[in-house]
This record gives C-alpha cells, structure tokens and sequence, in this order.
C-alpha cells in the first residue's frame, strides 16, 4: 500500500475513534450512563453498528479512551503551564497551581463515571508521569536553590500532590491559591545554610 | 430493674458484642472476608446464633462496629499523644507524627476489607471528628505563636491531613519523618511580622 494510502486510512480511524468517543461522552453528560447504548452511539455518530463494533467492543472501553484523552488533555496542560513560565521555582509554582485548580474543578464536573475508571491501569500509569514530571520540576528548582535539599525531590512531589489534593474540599479559588502558597512553604528552601 | 442488676446486664452486652467483634476479626484475617459466616462466629464464640442474631442481623454489621472501633481506638491514641505533650506546636506535631504513622502502618494491615468500610457514613464522621481536632490544635499554636495566621485554620487542617496521607507512599519511618518536617514547614510561622 503506497504511504499516502496508509495515511489516510490512519487519519480515518482516528476520526472515527475521535468522534466515537465525543459522541458518548456528550450522551452520557445529557442522559446519565444509563442511557448509553452501541446502537445508539451508532446512530449519533452516523457509524454502522458492525463498523463500531470493530472499534470498540462496548460502552465501558469507549468511556475508557475518552478517560485517558481527558489525563491526557490534563497533562498536556500542565505542559504548556510550564513551557510558558520563565525559571525554575516559578515553573514550578506555575505547575502545581494549575494542578490544584484543575482537579478542583475537575471535582465540579465529576458526573459519577470517572469514579470506577480512575481504578484502571491507566490511571496509575498517569499518576506516575506526574509524579516524576513534578519530581524533575522540583528537582531543577533544588539545583536553582529555591527548593530545600534536605528531603528528596521524589519525597516533595508526593508530597506536593497529595497537599494540593485537598482542593477540591476547599470553597473556592482564594482559599486554593492559599493551599499551593502552604504547600510551597513546605518545600521551599528556609535559609542559604540548609542546602 | 435494681440499678445493680441492670448494670450488669449493660456489662454482660457489651461483653457479647466485644466478643463477637473480636471473633470476627480473628476469623477475617485468618481466612478472609468469605470464610466468615454468622454459624462459624457463633461457634467461634460459643454464643447461640438466635443470641447472636439479636445482637448482629449479618456479618457486614459486625464488621462496620470492629471498624467503627478501630477508628475510635486510633483517635483515642491522638487524643493521648496530644495529652502527654506540653506547648502547643509540640502537641500539634507530635499529633501530627502519629497519625502519619498510624496511617502508614495501617495500609501495612489493610486486609482489602476496609476499602468498602470506608465509605459509610460513621467514617465521613470521624474524618469530621479528626478536622476539627487537628484545626483546634492549630489554632492553639496559632495563638501561641507557632503557626501561620495568614491562612485559616481550618484549611491548614485540610492541608495537613492531606499532605499526610502521603505517608502509606513513602518507603519506610525516616520518610514519613521527612514528610511530618515539609508539612509542619509549610504552617509554621515564617517571621515575626508575618502574623
């Protein structure tokens, strides 16, 4: 098959997977996961049911795709918060508060699905990124002298992750800029004789 | 009923629940939450099993009280930790260790019976129980002077308690003393003008 050919087959799935998982996720945020079928989802789409099929093999594997595109999405924010931040401990501080700001948010829009999906393997596989993506963040921040070195950049970002979960159980944007600024006391380099 | 009598009677139930509860755990760690049936406990216990039904209508019921005692048992223990301490900050961070090791060490035990526990409404109120506890003793090392006032006390609390259950993820006790020392930096008072 000529590379061209291939290509286009390629960009073809992906638009298929793409709308499949749009479509569901719009029929579960207006019905409930009740209310979702195959064949319905095939009839939002416009996709044959057998075509679906060959997609996905049912609802649940679908709602898993559109789960790790949405990690994915978080992660790919959290990127570019650091991409557009200049020197290490601002990135940093960049970082985590647009992390406590996106799982709190996140938590308002919860609509009881991401429950049993946030048990998968994936899940695991991207709190693990995130853990060493923080990890290296706060690491460069230690080498730039703005993060204590006394406790382990591996120590501090589990640290920092599990502080700023407590956002969602705040009441609103001041009280969670006040967490990461707590947070970021924790590690942040008391005075030039510690590191 | 002469009072003495009816006392004894109050003595005797809770030595037939203790003793249930205390079977029932025994037999869960030995051989699981499905090798434990109302006939076994009360052959276990040698109480008769219409006596035990009167006490316990299943096993989950039996379970929820051992649970709703261990928790009971792990915040009498705070409550110790923060009476044989003098000074506030020091109440607050013995407090603190403690519980960052309690909760470490339970995961250790954690016989995959607590997770569906965990969720009733006896364990939201004992979180609630346990906010408030921590919140008073910052509040305290506040006042003394310990402890930042630009945040309140209540989302310090918040915080605490999250950036703790980092614990049972840390690799051993000298970990979790590092975690206790980043999260107690991140309250403590930075400088005298600050409050």
């Amino acid at each position: 098959m000529p590379k061209i050919w291939s290509q286009t087959i390629e960009a073809h799935r992906d638009a298929v997977r793409e709308a499949t998982i749009n479509a569901t996720a719009a029929l579960v945020a207006a019905h409930g996961l009740a209310g979702v079928t195959m064949s319905r989802i095939a009839k939002d789409t416009g996709i044959g049911r057998a075509t679906l099929y060959k997609y996905f093999p049912d609802v649940t594997s679908i709602l898993r795709a559109w789960h790790e595109r949405q990690i994915d999405q978080h992660l790919q924010e959290l990127l570019h918060v650091r991409d557009r931040a200049t020197g290490a401990a601002e990135r940093l501080e960049q970082v985590l508060t647009a992390y406590a700001m996106a799982i709190a948010h996140r938590r308002d829009h919860d609509t009881g699905i991401t429950g049993p999906l946030h048990r998968g393997e994936h899940v695991a596989a991207a709190h693990q990124h995130l853990r060493e993506f923080v990890e290296d963040l706060i690491a460069d921040a230690a080498a730039a002298g703005a993060v204590r070195r006394d406790v382990p950049a591996g120590e501090l970002a589990v640290y920092c992750l599990h502080a700023l979960a407590a956002a969602p159980a705040l009441p609103g944007p001041a009280a969670i800029h006040r967490l990461v600024r707590t947070t970021f006391t924790g590690i942040r380099r008391q005075d030039p004789e510690q590191a």
